[in-house]
C-alpha cells in the first residue's frame, strides 16, 4: 500500500516535490495511479517493457488475443478527453480493448455537465463512479494529479492514468519511448552507452522533457540537444542532468551529430504554445530530416517521432529501416496495454501464458 | 401483451390521459417501452429496486460480472441523445456493458441525417433497424412517447426507454431517487412514515415532480416543499397530493424542516429555463445546504441531489456519511441496469444466480 | 495473392483505368480492400447476398448471435468517417459487433490530428496501426483508393472498406441495394428478365449511378430513368449501357412507366451539391411518389429508396408490403456482415453452421 492521501489536504499535497509525491502514486513496486514520468524507477520500466513485449507474442495468435481480452474482461474504463488528440486517445482505445476492457468516453466539454455549472472535479468524480479506471487528458497542468488526490479519498477511489495534463506531464508517452529506444537497441548492447540525439522544439515538447529525465536512469547515455537558440531546452533540464552527472551538448550544428547517433529523436514545432507567431520568424528547416541525412546515419542507428509530423521529416525517409515511428506508434498501443495490465494486477497471470 | 398501438393514430394516441396510456407501455406486470415514470406501480417499484440490489452484489466478483455479462451479449443497444448530457448518458452506457449488451451512440444532431431534411420520425426508426433497444434523449416533450408509438406500429418493433424528455418526463431519474431512498431507510423501516423535504428549484426541476408523484405510493410519507415562492411546487402536484390525501407542507423556512427530515433532496436552481434570467434575482443562497445544517439533521437522516450542483450543497458536506448523493450516482446505474434486465425478461436467470 | 501495390507509385496507380485497378483490390475471387463498386463480379455478388442470408438467419437465436460475435472477435475496426454521415456509419458499426469486432471511431475532423497539420496520409497510418479494418468515408475522391494503395505498400497492411469517397463510390450502398432486389424477387425468378426504374436525382445519385453498373451483370434487366431533364443520368452510364446492349429508356413520364416496373428505385434530391439552389428551381414533386401510385404498381413490383429521404415518398406509402426501404436498411448491416466476414476469410466456417 502507498501513504494515504486523505492524509493531506490538496494544498499541502500540492506542495511536495515529485520525489515525496511518488510513494502516494505508487502501491509497492507498480503505478497505482500513472501521473508522472518521474514515478517510474528502473525497475519498473525494466518490467513494463518486458511484459509489453510479452503481450506484443502473446497477441499474435487468435487464441493469444482471447485470452488477453479475458484478463480485463470484467473492467470498464473510461477516457475523459477534455483536450483534442487522436492518436493518444485511440492508442489508450485499443489497449483497453486488447485486455477486453469496456470503454466509455467522454472528449467535448460542451456534451458535459461543465455547461451546467458542475466543478470539474464533481464531473469527475461522477465519470469515475460508472467506471474502474480513468484515463484522462486535461489542458490544466496538475489535473490528473488532484484527480489523483481527490478520488483517494473518497469511498470508490480508482486509479487515474494521466493521458497528457497541461505542458509538462505525458508520462505513458515517455514509456513508449523508452519501450522504442530499448527495441530498438535489443542487437546492439540495449538501453546503456548510447548517443541519444533529441532535435526540434525542445523547449515546448513535454516528451522530449521526460524523456530526457528518464534517461538519465540508463547507464552512460550521452544526450545531444539540436535546436535553433529560442527553442532549445530548458536550463532547469540541463540542471538535472549535471546534478547526475550524465554527459550532453547543446548544439545548432545539425549535420555534425547525426553520424554520431544511435537514436534520433525528431519533434514537432509546438506552434500551437506560440503567443504571437514566434516560430514562424525561426529558420527550422536546416532541423529537418531528409532523404539525404539517411547517408550519414549509422547503419544501427534509429530514428524516432512521437508524431504528427509536418515537413520535419521527408516522407521518402518512411521506408527506410531506421525509421522507427511508425513502429514506435504501435509500441505506445502494446506498453500502455502493459502498464494497465499492471496496474490492475494482471502481470504474473500474463508473463505465465505458454508462448 | 400490452395493447395494440397500431390500433390508435398518433392524435389519437395523444390525447389518453397517462392512466389509459400506461398498458400501452407495459406488458403484464412490467415495463416493456418505459417512457413516463407514472407506469411504474408500486409492485415494479419494489422489484426494481430488489433485483438492482441483487444485480450489485452479484457485480462483486469477476465470476458475478462475467455472468451478468452474458446476460445480454446478444442484444445491440442504442444511445441517440439529442441534447447534452454526461451523466445520464454515462450511466446508461455503463448499465449496457453491464449487462454485456453491444452499444452505439447518436449524440449531436450535426453529425445525423437530420441535416439531409430527414423527419425525426425517419431517424429514429432507421437508427432502430441496427439495434434491438433505444435508449433516448430529446428536448421535444413527448417524443419518447410518439416513438413508442411509432415503433410498435412497424414491422420490428423495439423498446424504447426515456432517458429525459422535455421539462416533463425522466422516468429513470425518478426510479434512481426512489432506489436511493429505499435503501436510505433499509435499517429504519423502509420507505414508510417518512419525512421527505425538497428544496430549490421545484418548479421547474422534472426529478422533483416525478418523485413526489411516485411517493405517493407508500404509505405514510409527508412531503415538505422549501423553495422561494417563484420556484415553488407546480398547483397541479399538489392537487394530485390532495386528491390521494397525501399530507404535505409549502414553506420558506429551510432550517425549521431540517430536524424533522429524514431525507432532504436538493436541487440546482435550473436557469436554463430562464426567459429573462428572472431566477438570478431571487436570493437562493438561503436555500443551500451547508456544513452548518449537519448539526440540525437526525443521525439517521440523508442529503440527495440528482447532481449537477452548484453552490447549493457545500463541498464540505461530501464527507458525511449522511451525504448519499455520490451514491446516487452509482444507484442510478443499478437500477438502470435492472430496468434493461427486466425489460429483455432476464429477472428470474438474475434472481436464481447463487449469491 | 493479389498484385503489388507497391510495384507502383501512386502516380502510376491512379492512372490505371477501373479494371486494371481490380485486382490490386481483390485478392483471388473475394475482395481484400472493398473501394469500388466493380470491383465485384457476378460470382462475388452471388456470394455476400447467400451469406448475408446465411447470417441473417443464425443471428435468429442466441446461440446463434454467439457464434457470430466469434468470427472476429480477435480483431478491432476503426471507422473514420470524416464526412457527416449516421446511416451508413450505424450500420457498418452494427456489421461490426454482430461478428464481435472492437470498434473505435474518428469522426470529428476538430479531435484530429490534421489539426496539428499533418497530413491526411499520416493521420491514417496512424489510424491503421491500431486496427485490423479500416472503413473509412471522405469527401475526396479516390480518398479510399489512395489509402488502400499507401497501406499496402507498409509493413502493416489493413484492409480498407470504403464507406462513401466525394461524388464517386460508395459501393457498400450497391451491395445493399443489389442484395435488397435480390431478396425481393426471390419468389418472381431473381434478379433477371425486370424492369428497374430509377426516380429523382439521377444526375448527382452515386448510389444510382454505381447500382446502374452493376446490374449489367444480371441477364435482360431493361432500365428507366424517370428524372427532370437537368438532373437525369450521365451520358457515361448510357454509354456504358449501349456498350453491353443493355436495354434503357430515359423519360419525364412517371406515371407511365410505374405500372411496368418490377422495382422502383426512389431517390432524393441531392442539393447539397448544387452550385447556386439551381434545383429549387426544378419542379421535383412530380416525381415524388404518393399513395395514389400504389394502386398503379404491380403487386410484385417493390420501391426502394436509399434514405434519408424527404416528400419523395409519400409516409402513408410506408405500410404497404411493397414498400421496402426499411427492409433495405437491415439488409444493409447484413450485406456489410457478409463482406467483412469474407474479407477476413470466414465465409465457410458461416456457411458450415447448422442452421
Amino acid at each position: 500500500m502507498g501513504k494515504r492521501f486523505m492524509d493531506l489536504s490538496w494544498a499541502e499535497f500540492e506542495k511536495l516535490s515529485y520525489a515525496d509525491k511518488i510513494p502516494y502514486f505508487n502501491r509497492g513496486e507498480q503505478a497505482y495511479h500513472a501521473v508522472i514520468a518521474q514515478q517510474f524507477d528502473r525497475g519498473m520500466l525494466d518490467r513494463l517493457c518486458s511484459l509489453a513485449t510479452i503481450i506484443r507474442r502473446i497477441a499474435k495468435t487468435p487464441a493469444g488475443t482471447e485470452f488477453l481480452a479475458q484478463q480485463l474482461a470484467h473492467k470498464r474504463a473510461m477516457l475523459y478527453f477534455s483536450q483534442p488528440s487522436s492518436r493518444t486517445f485511440l492508442s489508450f482505445y485499443a489497449a483497453c480493448q486488447i485486455l477486453g476492457m469496456n470503454v466509455s468516453e467522454v472528449r467535448d466539454a460542451s456534451t458535459s455537465s461543465e455547461m451546467k455549472g458542475e466543478t470539474p472535479e464533481d464531473s469527475v468524480r461522477t465519470f469515475s463512479s460508472y467506471v474502474d479506471l480513468l484515463i484522462m487528458r486535461n489542458q490544466v497542468q496538475g489535473f490528473a494529479e488532484k484527480m489523483a488526490w481527490l478520488l483517494s479519498s473518497t469511498e470508490r477511489p480508482v486509479p487515474i492514468i494521466n493521458a497528457g495534463s497541461g505542458k509538462d506531464q505525458h508520462p505513458t508517452q515517455a514509456l513508449l519511448d523508452i519501450y522504442t529506444l530499448q527495441r530498438s537497441f535489443e542487437r546492439t548492447g540495449g538501453l546503456a552507452d548510447k548517443n541519444i540525439v533529441f532535435v526540434g522544439d525542445l523547449a515546448r515538447g513535454r516528451t522530449v522533457r521526460s524523456l530526457a529525465a528518464l534517461l538519465m536512469l540508463y547507464p552512460n547515455i550521452k544526450q545531444y540537444f539540436v535546436a535553433p537558440e529560442p527553442l532549445q531546452i530548458g536550463k532547469d533540464i540541463l540542471a538535472q542532468l549535471d546534478a547526475a552527472g550524465v554527459q550532453y551538448e547543446v548544439t545548432t550544428d545539425f549535420a555534425k551529430v547525426i553520424p554520431l547517433a544511435d537514436a534520433i529523436y525528431m519533434t514537432r514545432i509546438q506552434d500551437e504554445w506560440d503567443k504571437d507567431g514566434e516560430s514562424k520568424k525561426i529558420d527550422t528547416a536546416k532541423y529537418w530530416f531528409t532523404e539525404q541525412h539517411l547517408k550519414l546515419l549509422k547503419p544501427t542507428g534509429v530514428i524516432l517521432h512521437p508524431l504528427p509530423r509536418r515537413q520535419e521529416i521527408a516522407v521518402e525517409v518512411d521506408r527506410d529501416p531506421r525509421a522507427v515511428y511508425w513502429r514506435q506508434v504501435r509500441n505506445g498501443m502494446w506498453i500502455r496495454t502493459a502498464l494497465m495490465a499492471s496496474i490492475f494486477g494482471r502481470e504474473q497471470e500474463i508473463r505465465a501464458y505458454p508462448l
